[in-house]
C-alpha cells in the first residue's frame, strides 16, 4: 500500500510531560500551551485570533501504533474495543484531533487551552472548529 | 525537520468522481460509500456497528499543499483566510476529518453516510465520534 510522507507545520510548548498528568480529552482539560507554527507557514494563520476556537491535528509520536484493541479510558473494568471506536492515543496512526480555544495570538504563536497533548508534540493540521 | 510515513488503515469507496459534485461538508452531504479496512487492522473495528457515529480522517490525495490562504468555500465574494482558518481541502497536509454516521458494517467495510470526499481516497485513522 502506498507510504504517505508528511511533515509537521509546527510543534506544541506546554507543562504536560507524561501521559499520567496530561489529561485524556480537551474536554476536562484547562491546560494552557503554546502552538509554534513554522514561519515557513504564517499566511496560513490568517483569521485566527484571541478567541477563535480550533481543531488541531496533532501527531502522538509516543504512542504505540500495533495496538489494536483498548480498556477505553485505560479502565480494565470496561470491556475492551476496538481502538477505532475509541479515542485511545494508540492506533496505527496516531493523529488526535482536540479542539482548542485561543487565548492569544502572537505571529506563529498561538496560545491555547484545553490541552490533551504532551510536551513536544508534533502538529500537522489546524482547522475552523464549527 | 521530521518526516513522518503513514500507511493508510484502509480506502473510500463511493460514486463521488471530481471536485465540482463532491458537497463541501458532511452537514450538506446525504452521499453514501464503503470504507474498506485493510484485513489486518479488522479488530480496531470492535465496537464499530450500525448506527455508530464516527470520525474519519482522510487523506484529500488529490489536494494542492502548497495553498496557504484562500476565498472559503471557494466564493470569491469572501475575503481571503489562511488556510488553518478554513475547512479548505488545500493545506499543507491535507487530512480531512468527517463526521459520518455508519449504516452497516460488514467484516471489514463500512457502509457510511454524509460523505464529502470523493471514491478512491486513502483513509487515514477512524474514532468515535462524542
Amino acid at each position: 500500500m502506498q507510504i504517505i510522507e508528511l511533515e509537521p507545520i509546527g510543534i506544541l510548548h506546554c507543562n504536560l510531560h507524561n501521559r499520567k498528568d496530561t489529561p485524556k480529552s480537551t474536554s476536562e482539560s484547562t491546560a494552557q500551551g503554546i502552538i509554534e507554527i513554522n514561519p515557513q507557514y504564517l499566511a496560513g494563520l490568517d483569521g485566527i485570533n484571541a478567541g477563535s476556537s480550533i481543531l488541531v491535528l496533532f501527531w502522538f509520536d509516543r504512542a504505540p501504533r500495533d495496538v489494536l484493541r483498548v480498556h477505553p479510558r485505560g479502565d480494565k473494568d470496561r470491556p475492551m474495543r476496538g481502538v477505532f471506536a475509541t479515542h485511545s492515543p494508540m492506533r496505527p496512526n496516531p493523529i488526535a484531533v482536540s479542539k482548542l480555544r485561543v487565548l492569544r495570538r502572537a505571529d506563529n504563536c498561538l496560545t491555547v487551552q484545553g490541552l490533551d497533548a504532551m510536551d513536544n508534540t508534533p502538529v500537522l493540521d489546524i482547522k475552523s472548529s464549527r
